[in-house]
């Protein structure tokens, strides 16, 4: 079997795992840096190797509109395009159809839109979206799936969450027919993640999660359609109700999750990866993540600050690099001072998660977490 | 001594040499990349390490304006500042006083203008730009001088190009006396070189050559006005008049030159040393230097095509990613297009350099060259 996941320790809900691919382990909870169009913004995949990044995500949805999927399996397929040689994760485009593409028009069969770059109308189906991800040739590919916003009410919510799991039986016999097709290696080199959706509704997600889980043997879940509005708590009941119900034996992934207290708070509630734009979008708008909050390197007060962005961190920009360097770059519209960022608060996510790791296997997830929280909080207004 | 400078071998006026500064050693023919405002754009030190770039160049203007060169001082000089271990050079801002600026008042004493970024009237003299330099603690200082347009008549031409040898006296007295205020072994850390004016003169620059050369010991030489809109037969006329007077044993930096062509023709005219913000401007704008010509990735042609930039490139860009790839980039907005594109051209010229010296060393430079520029402009035109 191409895929595995084991469990090494666990912490209450928490886990410390292994998710093997056909393109290399990934250490669980991980973080996965998002190259939504074959690029995570702003750096280079030897910079995400140096960080010690090990599954990263792009989307269907992006892809196909540009440069297109046929056009990337033509070249070797999206590891080969995008010079990254470890396993990649593609959201399906459930979430973009949603928030980025107008005139969209849903059906039991699919969702019609045109595409946000050229006003082109586009379907996608369930069975269309399979194919963009074979076309893809990525390790992991999501479900097609119908995202609502973060605060529907019951109805809607149920009515896109029961939708979500016929589509997610759709997608997984197109799945398997176009496995069969495939020749011999590359027959088992992709999985199929269902997405649990249902809102804020304790019952919708309960039974979301029962239902895609007597479906298959699936590789992994996914947990969609959280921070998307809602408020906090929501989201950490929800998760908590999914785990309840999830098989523990597999890896569970919150898409679009998350900031550095929504990765703590999810990893203590089972939760094994995580995926956010925020590092990088926050980086070129001047925003850095620190062990004692986010600081925005624009402000005046850094202008002769001979620190490093955070005190504690590793990263490559840390090592050489002042606050008051860095404001520099920016002030004078340098692309190395976003490059900067987002390669910092990247690498911030990334040890984030290992630090959980570690304090799972080391029994002292409560300690840590409470502390880490605590001193993340703390100055977080401050230094704003 | 802290500055030496030796000829290895030479050909013809071609010259094979080694500069060694406080911050190490520069084989040369070299290309220093340009980091006008203390980064080379796009790309980090690292990535020019890793290409082989010995020495590089920043701006005593721009940094003078933004961040302020008190500032460099304070954080510990440029080389701290912007985490570059290597030699420095940075131009004194003559060039940037006369096309960046406005209301520009040339008097003996100085040049009076208006700051390009906010307007504020500023004054610079031989003598504050030598204390810039001082604070910025770069290795090698340029002169102020007084720049003119590449076509100006030779009465406006002689008057710029008097005005920069007082000057050059005035800059070297400055520049001692600062020498000798600072203690110990900060006292021979920074070199002065001066600047061959003339326009497209030959008596004039003939003239001044001789003057500078005449007026000190100077560690090397620089030539400047050329590349600023003369045609090229005129700027190789000048490089060999001023070849003939300059004396052997000191390096020649040609200011803000070049395009390969221009390099590979400036290196058999006796030069040693350049700078040109062309592969970084080029490659933000998508155009990319190969051995057969340049390219514009952005053209359709390239949608598809597997191959890298340039068949011969060993840079990271081009062992890794395809036309294809980078294209897309640049189509979709995404900042690592850019930054490949900066990384291939100036590794291109570091490379060029490079080869350029080989030759020297191997003795053939003569046909080295001339198959160089064959292959180069052979397909510049239907590449383009």
């Amino acid at each position: 079997m191409s895929f595995t996941f084991s469990l090494h320790s666990t912490a209450g809900s928490a886990r410390a795992g292994v998710f093997v691919t056909p393109h290399g382990a990934v250490e669980t909870p991980a973080f996965m840096p998002v190259g939504t169009l074959a690029t995570v913004k702003a750096l280079d995949p030897m910079d995400l190797t140096a960080m010690g990044a090990s599954m990263i995500l792009s989307n269907s949805y992006h892809l196909h509109l540009r440069p297109g999927d046929e056009l990337i399996r033509e070249l070797g397929g999206l590891h080969r395009f995008m010079g990254w040689t470890g396993p990649i994760l593609t959201d399906s485009g459930g979430f973009q159809v949603f928030s980025l593409a107008t005139l969209c028009t849903i059906s039991e069969e699919g969702v019609e839109f045109q595409s946000h770059i050229d006003g082109s109308r586009r379907f996608f189906t369930p069975e269309s979206v399979m194919e963009i991800g074979r076309n893809l040739g990525v390790d992991v590919v999501m479900q097609f799936d119908h995202v609502i916003p973060g605060q529907s009410e019951e109805a809607p919510a149920r009515d896109a969450s029961e939708r979500s799991i016929r589509w997610a039986a759709r997608c997984l016999t197109a799945f398997a027919e176009s496995a069969e097709k495939a020749e011999g290696a590359e027959r088992n080199r992709q999985a199929l993640f269902p997405i649990v959706q249902g809102g804020i509704h304790e019952g919708l997600r309960r039974e979301a999660a029962s239902a895609l889980s007597s479906m298959s043997e699936w590789v992994g879940f996914g947990i969609g359609g959280l921070s998307v509005g809602e408020e906090k708590p929501a989201m950490y009941e929800m998760l908590e109700v999914v785990d309840a119900v999830l098989p523990a034996n597999r890896p569970r992934y919150l898409m679009g999750v998350g900031f550095p207290e929504d990765i703590v708070e999810a990893i203590r509630r089972g939760v094994d990866l995580f995926d956010c734009v925020a590092p990088t979008r926050m980086g070129r708008n001047g925003a850095a993540f620190t062990i004692d909050g986010r600081i925005n390197i624009k402000r005046a007060e850094f202008r002769n600050d001979p620190r490093p962005l955070d005190p504690e961190c590793t990263c490559s920009a840390c090592s050489r690099f002042s606050r008051a360097y860095i404001r520099h770059l920016f002030v004078a519209d340098e692309i190395l001072g976003l490059r900067l960022l987002s390669l910092h608060n990247v690498h911030f996510l990334l040890s984030l998660a290992r630090a959980a790791r570690q304090a799972i296997t080391a029994g002292s997830l409560d300690a840590w977490s409470r502390d880490w929280l605590t001193r993340y909080h703390s100055r977080n207004e401050t230094s704003r």
